[in-house]
């Protein structure tokens, strides 16, 4: 990818006040971008003012909800770039109210879609996707060839969601991808409550000098920093083999979830956490021990996770010793 | 299964006044089930109040739309089958008309299936999904391992649909199944159009005697009688192995459509059809070769395809002579 790729090109970002949207938003605005970010701020969800916090003025922010057919129908017009990442991201919250979650996952996704084929048919898409569609591994590390067993409303819903990309790539010529992201983690990560992750609720408790819960520990897991996330959409952004395809992000090691918090109050310095059992309620949709083959992506887009966990989690605990009352 | 299964038990059949819905409605009235058919009646669609002609006595009908929670809601307490086979089933609809589809196949499948977590959590459904959402084949005769990759929003809906009825099944203990049916034909099909299947504008054409279209014809295929789909769906609801199971369907030969064309002229006695290159909006939503490797269904439920191709389609030219203008 050259430096120049994004300079002066028009971005759109759907969930752009978000953990993931926010990061990538500040690197386009590097990169030259002319980045407009849509947001609902929905309070569950991970949309946070804060998180652009300083690109006020190099950023267009516009508050509205994927949901809203009209505002999108607007906002898609004379874009290049749609990094498509809104989404309601809690496995939870799909099983307790599955009809948000379809609204969120599946009809916003269509009626996006749909805008872009009729305003903007040559705007090329990058889709969040998720390894939670994966479900239970049958084997070890996932890749793309994998079947999809979710586990969740969240994960059939978000597979759904994924395939309308590929599909309108397909037929009607939108050119489009998706990266099946794993456990991303950073700055600006969720750290309120564990509904993008259990360990933005750890580094929370972490911080408040709190001993956080690990479940079980024994799963085996890889973690993504967000700044290597950001690479990939960017990678896949700009490529046009990447059109149709789908890939699996990952991490740069694998670890258990129990080595994982060693490794998190290790980093910290000082903490403590308590392993307990699974509670029922996730256990039924737990998926034991997951961990990916990227190897897709790196000899398509060349991409691979550049930062070591123990770096990751050092920066992403600064960030909230500094910050964490903007995340309350 | 023993015949004495169905006796006195009550069954609720969606699209119970389309093709499968009726053909299935009959068997169980046979079986002495107490039947509630219940269907939209929505144009397109394949219901028709003349498919259960003879049988008004011996089934409640009850004409409401699966996207109507509330009859539903009413309607699924005190069955104890539910045979889940109302759906939108067009291809090119889907692509031209992507929400309707959406609310038929994936928020009224989670409203059903959220019904029956409330107020009849031990209702056994059988679910009819569709080898459509297996896109085109990676190989063949493909088997329930093979990835699904859909070919259209049809596609990627039903396998929304059919995974909520997995998951519901896998985490609310809703004990549930899904079947996934290929190219099934006979007495009650759609024949006014190709809206469920090429074969039934055939027959329809033929019994007209008009020459019917064969676009391209070098496509394999395989072809289930409706008899033989209601055995399967009856052994997949008398199973308690069948829970959270999903299933192939098949036919007892691989014809290719040409081959097909020239048997259905054959067994009809007379009747010309044209070949003619696919239409470019099919094809590329064209699949190109598909048979099913239905080994799991006959190992585990028993099933396998009864009817020969030539006996099932002299039986629907039979119906269709008779009775075509109820079907116009």
């Amino acid at each position: 990818m050259k430096q120049e790729t994004f300079a002066h090109r028009r971005v759109l970002i759907t969930g752009g006040l978000g953990f993931i949207g926010s990061n990538l938003a500040e690197r386009l605005v590097g990169l030259g971008a002319k980045v407009v970010v849509v947001d609902s701020l929905v309070p569950e969800y991970g949309g946070n003012l804060f998180n652009v916090v300083g690109l006020e003025d190099k950023v267009r922010i516009n508050i509205s909800d994927v949901r809203d057919e009209h505002s999108l129908r607007y906002l898609i017009q004379g874009q290049d770039y749609l990094f498509n990442l809104a989404g309601q991201t809690s496995h939870l919250d799909s099983m307790q109210d599955p009809y948000t979650d379809l609204e969120i996952n599946c009809r916003a996704q269509l009626s996006i879609l749909e805008a872009c084929r009729k305003y903007n048919p040559g705007v090329k898409i990058v889709f969040a996707s998720t390894r939670q569609i994966y479900g239970r591994p049958e084997y070890l590390p996932v890749d793309e060839k994998h079947l999809l067993r979710p586990v969740d409303v969240n994960g059939i819903n978000k597979m759904a969601g994924e395939w309308y990309h590929i599909l309108y790539n397909n037929v009607h010529g939108i050119p489009s991808c998706a990266l099946r992201m794993t456990n991303t983690y950073g700055p600006r990560m969720r750290v309120k409550d564990a509904r993008q992750t259990f360990l933005g609720l750890w580094i929370r408790l972490l911080v408040e000098g709190k001993p956080f819960e690990v479940w079980d520990g024994s799963q085996l897991r890889d973690f993504t920093y967000v700044d290597d996330a950001v690479d990939a959409l960017l990678l896949a952004a700009a490529s046009e083999t990447s059109n149709g395809q789908v890939f699996n992000l990952g991490g740069e090691r694998i670890i258990s979830v129990k080595d994982l918090a060693e490794l998190l109050v290790q980093v910290n310095g000082r903490g403590d956490y308590v392993i307990r059992s699974f509670p029922s309620d996730r256990k039924r949709i737990d998926i034991g021990d997951y961990y990916a083959d990227f190897s897709s992506i790196r000899s398509v887009l060349g991409w691979q996770p550049k930062i070591p966990l123990p770096e990751g989690l050092a920066a992403t605990l600064s960030f909230y010793r500094d910050n964490l009352e903007h995340y309350l």
